[in-house]
């Protein structure tokens, strides 16, 4: 199968198409690397040395014997794209390709401004191209968990059972999400499902919990094929970041009272769901949602798992409260439904001591790298 | 009250702007003059001739001894919306400034996307300066009941009450949408939603009705006030579209079967309801949601009227149903609850024979600046 991994630069998209190469996809990247930017911008890095994407996908073929399409390129360009899908003919399209940070969405209004039109103008073209270039391509799209917010009933995949005043229908499950970053998926949600309606496109929605863990076995064998390691305010996901935090005797930051529980989901389980949901595509015209989750925890019952581990390890480690910079809820219920995947043949990978610990060495081994001013950088969402 | 009319000079905005300075609001219009610039591309015009902007003001100054304000601008150079802010100072800000046409957004790629990026970034450049410059503003949204979509359930006021799996919450009111253009309105609804939750903005957003009727008593004291007429296939709204193919002795075009059921508003309610949000402004922190109509009727429904006072008229008129361009259901449930604005006092304008006599002799006046080409010219949704 022909599938083109949009984003594939980035922390999710290289393990993916590595992954789908080494199952025997034909895989092509599109990717601005504007990822790189951010970090430009922002003076962050990754905690791991990160190739140029050239040299990653020579180095892949070096030791795999596939080879990896290369399209640098804006999604935004609708010229660029379109060449893209008239030289690939991709049969599925991952699109990753977005500005992927609540915390950068919030930095100011530019910052909204530009997350906003990136995100959502960028599908809108992907949804046009697909019209015009391959009517029958399956979309594949990262959604997050995050649309969701967190709602006193339990969260569906996508869409709900509503029956009120006597009647009954079945409708999009309400968002209420907590940025402008997580806005923006909510927006590609609702254009997608409308180019579904209308012209018949095929598509999946992923709503992604927290992806936790770095390499995946593809990423291991060499280290120009290494993964990015996200640890800063902005572009960390919470565990990975707790991890740095205790490699290099910080307190570990819980936002609050610590409450916050959202879905999890392990790197490794990512490009597998990928893989399912390519080889099982949606049907013309279908709007499918599936909640890619394996597992929830609190912010608070991460920090103690990491702690135990690292304590295992000979590291002190203490936990500190501190102010939320974000607008949430810091106790509420969730519960999400998240069945479909493993449905389709999903077997998680739970989040064990070994996972931690094997990201903890990898953060060990990297940790003259950190800028530590840049761990805690969050904006304030006021 | 000091209130900003942003759209000021559109088919809504021109008549709220003078009504609401007639009841002593100290108002000021924002436009980008973008409304005249469609009919240029389009090759299509206003029924009626309309005046410019500036002699609009300058006559309403005359006959009324009311000063209007005049800020000419876009809402998506937020250098000017920020001056506009400080100089101005609104106590309430009116929105009405988005390209609000459906069949606009569907014409090709390029429509989609302005009309995204248009609405959707303007609007949070206005959540901005409201929050830099405003805080305790009341934005005043215009939004559209086809946010919505034709639910096979009674469709509430922008929040609904759901009981799901044995535990409850009050949820955003799943929407489903028919073009690019609504599209717009959900986004905006979702972003403002957040504004108001994260930032204690208040907002009311009306989702409005189809509008009928086009003159309201301030315009229709001088021809230079008079506002616009549009019947085009991408600007005109079906009940005007109707009454000027009726005055001209074309078929009433009924797309499809003619089921299609809407709610529907007169211009004369639309600049109450205007003045009933802005007397009783949305709390700090509050995203509102009025459903600003007050009937409902399918557009077979909405033609047979048009027919039988035309024929009243001495007119011959035959209704006919033609391929319809949308995506949409024509035979469906609809009901809408809209109680909100009524509690504040308005009072609702029916659509009488009388309402519909008015718009076809002010038709039938002016129907030599008919484009008749440009009667059935919208796009297909495909």
């Amino acid at each position: 199968m022909k599938i083109i991994v949009a984003g594939g630069d980035g922390f999710c998209g290289w393990p993916t198409a590595l992954y789908l190469s080494k199952q025997g996809f034909d895989v092509a990247i599109i990717d601005n690397l504007v990822r790189r930017e951010y970090d430009v911008e922002m003076d962050s890095n990754s905690l791991t040395p990160i190739a140029p994407l050239e040299e990653r996908v020579a180095k892949w073929k070096e030791v795999s014997g596939k080879n990896i399409d290369l399209y640098i390129g804006d999604l935004n360009d609708y010229d660029f794209l379109s060449q893209v899908f008239e030289a690939f003919k991709p049969e599925a399209f991952v699109h990753y390709a977005e500005q992927r940070s609540a915390p950068y969405s919030m930095i100011d209004r530019e910052h909204a401004i530009y997350t906003q039109s990136n995100n959502v103008l960028g599908t809108l073209n992907v949804l046009y191209a697909m019209k015009a270039f391959a009517p029958d391509c399956h979309l594949i799209k990262l959604g997050t968990m995050g649309e969701y917010g967190t709602p006193n009933i339990d969260i569906e995949e996508g869409w709900i059972d509503i029956e009120h005043k006597g009647r009954k229908d079945r409708m999009l499950y309400p968002k209420k999400p907590g940025s402008f970053y997580h806005l923006t998926k909510v927006h590609d949600s609702h254009n997608i499902e409308f180019a579904c309606r209308s012209w018949g496109i095929r598509a999946t929605d992923l709503n992604q919990g927290v992806v936790y863990g770095i390499n995946i076995d593809e990423n291991d064998q060499d280290p120009i094929l290494y993964n990015r390691f996200d640890y800063d305010g902005i572009f960390g996901t919470v565990l990975n970041r707790f991890i740095v935090q205790a490699a290099k005797g910080l307190p570990l930051s819980v936002y609050g009272k610590g409450g916050q529980t959202r879905g999890f989901i392990n790197i490794e389980d990512t490009v597998r769901c990928i893989e399912i949901a390519a080889l099982n595509p949606a049907e013309r015209g279908e709007f499918r949602v599936f909640n890619q989750m394996t597992q929830y925890f609190s912010v608070q019952d991460l920090a103690e798992k990491v702690k135990k581990v690292a304590e295992e390890e000979g590291l002190e480690v203490t936990i500190s409260h501190v102010e939320n910079p974000r607008v949430e809820q810091e106790e509420h219920y969730f519960h999400a439904v998240s069945t479909r995947l493993e449905d389709l043949g999903l077997k998680p990978h739970q989040l064990t001591d070994d996972v931690i610990r094997r990201v903890l060495k990898l953060a060990m081994d990297n940790i003259d790298r950190l800028k530590e001013d840049k761990v805690m950088n969050s904006p304030s969402w006021k």
